[in-house]
C-alpha cells in the first residue's frame, strides 16, 4: 500500500446577474451610507466569474482528483441554475432575508455546492470575483470551530440563523 | 509647413449595470424565444467594459492626441454618471423606448459622448465588452451615408426615430 | 424611410487541437530550419482563441445586428465541430494538404463559416490567437480581388487550388 | 541576531504541448466514457501555463528570495526542454505509463524541479493552467506524510509505483 | 451565540513607479552581475498589480468583512499616495537603504498598511505582480516566530534593521 | 495564376521602461499642469505591452505571411533592445528633444521598425499599451498623405523636424 499525491483541481465559471446592496437590519439612510451606489433603488449587475476548487488524493487509475464533467455538472446545478441570468434579491429564496453582498453570495454556493456533492468533503475554497478590482475567498471556516460537514450545514437557513442570532 | 502623423487612442472603463431585453416592438412569447434567458421578468446584469477611440493628429508640443484626462472626463459624464451601478432600463431615459442589447447601448455612448466633446470629429470608436465572450463595436456609421456630425445626430431621440419610422 | 447604425458583433470561443508544421512542398530539413519546434515529429498543442466578427446595420425591433445565439450555431457547426479536441493535420481533411498554420486556420475557419452562415455577407472578420503572443487577421480579402462570395469560395479545396497553381 | 520576512515568488511560463488521455488500466469503452473528447485517438492540445513558487527568507543583501533568473533557469530545465512543443505521451518517457491528466503533470513538475533545485525545501507550489476554465494546484502533499525531500522522490518512476501499487 | 463564517476580501490596485536594482551591500561589478538589466543605471519601470487580502467573520448586519471603500482607503494613504507615479529609491525614504526588489516593495506595503488600519490584525496577504511574468507573496511572517502585530512591526525602519544586522 | 489571400499577423511583447513627461516647448508649470503626475520629476515607469501587426499575402509553400520568428528579432532590434529596461529619456537619443508620449513611441517603434524591416511595406500597425487603461495604435499615416515608406521616412530625426517645423 502507498500514498497518493493531494492535489487540489479548479474549476471557473462566469454568471450575470443583477442584485442591490440593502440590509434589512438598517435605515434607508444607513443603507445608502453604508453600501453608496450599490444601494441604487433600481439595482445595477456585474459578470460574476467564480473558481471551485476541490482537493483530494489523485485516483491512481484516472489520474484525476475528480472528474471535471462532474465538478461542472455541481457547479451547474449549485451556481448557474439558480444564479445566472437572474436578479438575486428576487430570483434567489436565499437573498430575501440575507443581503447579496459577494461574502454572503461565496457562502450561498459554499452551501449549496456541499449539497449536491457525493463527497463534500472534497469541497475546498469558493473564489468570487465581483469585479476586475475585487473578490472574495471562502473555505468554510468560522470564528468557532464547528464539526466540518455537520447537516446543519446543509441548511440553507443556516447563516440566515447566523444573522438573526447575532443581534442578540 | 508640416504633415502631423495619425495616432489613435483609446481609453478603457469599466462599469456595473443590470437591464433586461425586452422589445416592445413584440409579444411576451417573442421576447422570450428572442432574448431566451436575457428575458428573465427581473432581469440580470453585467460589468462592462467600454473602451473609447479617438483619432487625430499628434500635436507636436504635447506629443499627445488629446489629454487622456480630458478623455476620462468625457467618458464620465457622457458613460459613467448616467450608466454606472444603474438600471439601463430604469434609471436611464433613453432605454425607456429603446431595447437595451448591446448594439443600442454603443449607439447610445457614441451619441453621448459627441454631445460633450469639444472636437466630437475626433471621436473614432467605441467598443464595448458585454461578457468575456461577446463585444460589439460601433464607429457612427449607418446604412446611408448621413452627413456627418449633422445637429440630429446629437439628440438622444434620433435612433428611437428610426425605430419608429422602421416599422412603416 | 431611414438609415440604420452600422454596428460590429463578435463572438469568442476556445478550442484545444494539436498540429505539426510541416509543408508538403518542402523536405525535411527546409521543414525544420523553416517551422524549428512547431515541426516536432509527434506533434504540439494549443488553446486556440477565436474571434468571428460579424458587421450590418442594426434591426429596428430586435436591436441586434444578429441573434448571438445564431452566431454561437454558426461556430459550433464551422468551427467548434470540426477542430476541437482534434489532430488538425489528421481529423480535418483540409489540412492533409494544406500546412495548419495559424494563417491556413483563419482562411479555413472563415470559408467554413460562410457555407454555414444564411447571410455570408454579413461575415466580417476571423482572428485566432494561436498563443499569447501571436495571433492572426483574416477578413477575406486577397491579393487580386475576386467576385466576393461566389461559388468557388464555398469550396474548401479552395485555397489548396491557390498552393498549387501557385508553385507554376 | 534577527528574523527574516519570509516570502514566496512565483514565475509564470507557457509551453504548448498535445497529449491524449487514455489510462492503460482501462478498456477502450471506459477511456471514451471517462475522458470523452479528450480521448480522442488522433490527440488534441492546450497552451499549458505553469506558475512555480517558492518560498523562503528573504536574502538581507539582495533582497531576493531566489535570483528569478535562476527559478528561470531551474523552469527551463524541468519543464520547458522536456515538454514545449511536444507530445507528452510520446515524447516524455514518464508518461509513458502514467495517463497526462493535469493533476499528473503537476506532479512531474513538481519531482523534476525538486531534482534541479539547488535547495529544493523551497519549492512551495506547482500550478497548471489547462485551459482558462480549469486548473490544478500541487504542493507536494501525499495522503500519508511521507519523509519530506526524501530520495525517493527523486525517482521519476516514484509514482508510477504507486499507481501500480495502487492496484493491489 | 452563533459562529460566524470566516471570508476573506481582496481588493486589486495598480501603480506605476520607477526603480532600480543596487545594494548598498555589494560592489558595482556584483550589482550588475546579480541584478543584470535592472541595474541599468538609469533605471526601468513597471505598473506594478497589487492586490490586498483581509480576512475575518462576515458582519451579520452588513454582510462584509470590510467594507471595501475603507479597504481602498487604507490602500490609498498605505500605497497610492507615496508609489504611484514615483520614483520608489529616490522618493520614498524606506527605499533609500533598502533594495526596491519585489520582495522589499511587499514587506513595505504590509508595514505600511498596518500602520493606517484600524484592525490590523485582519491584514492577511500582500500580492504584488511586477511583470505579467513574476509576482511576490507576503503574509507578514517571518523565520523565527515574533509576536504578531508588536509595535516594532509598526517602523518603518525594522527591515532595514534585519539587514544592518544581518551583516553581523 | 491565382489569388492569394491576404492575411495580418501580430507579434505581443512586453518591455519595462521608465520616462517622465516633461515637453521642452512648455515651461515647469505648463508641463506640470498638462502631465499631472506624469511630470514627477524623478520619473515612473510602466510595463508598456506592445503588438506589431504585419500584413501581406499568405506564402502559399509556407503558409505564412512572414515567420514569426523573423517578426520576433525584428521586434528585438528595434524594440527591446533599445528600450527594455531603460529611461526613455535618457537613454534613447530620439526623446532627448521629443517628449515620450505614448503617441510618440509608437511613431518611433514604427520608424525603427521600418528601417530593420527587409520588407517595411509590410508593416502595417503598431499597438502599445502604457497601463491597462489606455492604449495607442500607429499605422504609419500623417494629416498629409505622403509618400509611403520614402527615404526620409527612415530618419529618425523625421519626427523631430515635424516638431520644430510645426512651431513656425
Amino acid at each position: 500500500m502507498s500514498s497518493l499525491p493531494i492535489v487540489s483541481i479548479t474549476r471557473r465559471e462566469t454568471f450575470s446577474s443583477c442584485h442591490r446592496l440593502h440590509s434589512p437590519f438598517l435605515g434607508d439612510e444607513e443603507n445608502k451610507k453604508l453600501y453608496g451606489k450599490c444601494n441604487n433603488p433600481n439595482g445595477h449587475g456585474h459578470n460574476y466569474v467564480v473558481l471551485v476548487t476541490v482537493k483530494g488524493p489523485v485516483d491512481a487509475h484516472t489520474g484525476m482528483v475528480m472528474n471535471v464533467h462532474e465538478l461542472k455538472q455541481y457547479m451547474q446545478v449549485a451556481i448557474m441554475d439558480p444564479l445566472d441570468h437572474k436578479n438575486l434579491d428576487r430570483d434567489v429564496p436565499y437573498f430575501k432575508t440575507v443581503v447579496s453582498t459577494t461574502e454572503n453570495l461565496a457562502i450561498f454556493i459554499w452551501d449549496s455546492l456541499q449539497k449536491v456533492m457525493t463527497k463534500p468533503q472534497l469541497l475546498h475554497e469558493v473564489k468570487i470575483l465581483e469585479t476586475e478590482k475585487n473578490h472574495v475567498v471562502y473555505r468554510g471556516g468560522t470564528t468557532y470551530p464547528r464539526k466540518k460537514f455537520d447537516s446543519s450545514s446543509l441548511h440553507p437557513n443556516n447563516h440566515q440563523h447566523n444573522v438573526s442570532s447575532d443581534s442578540d
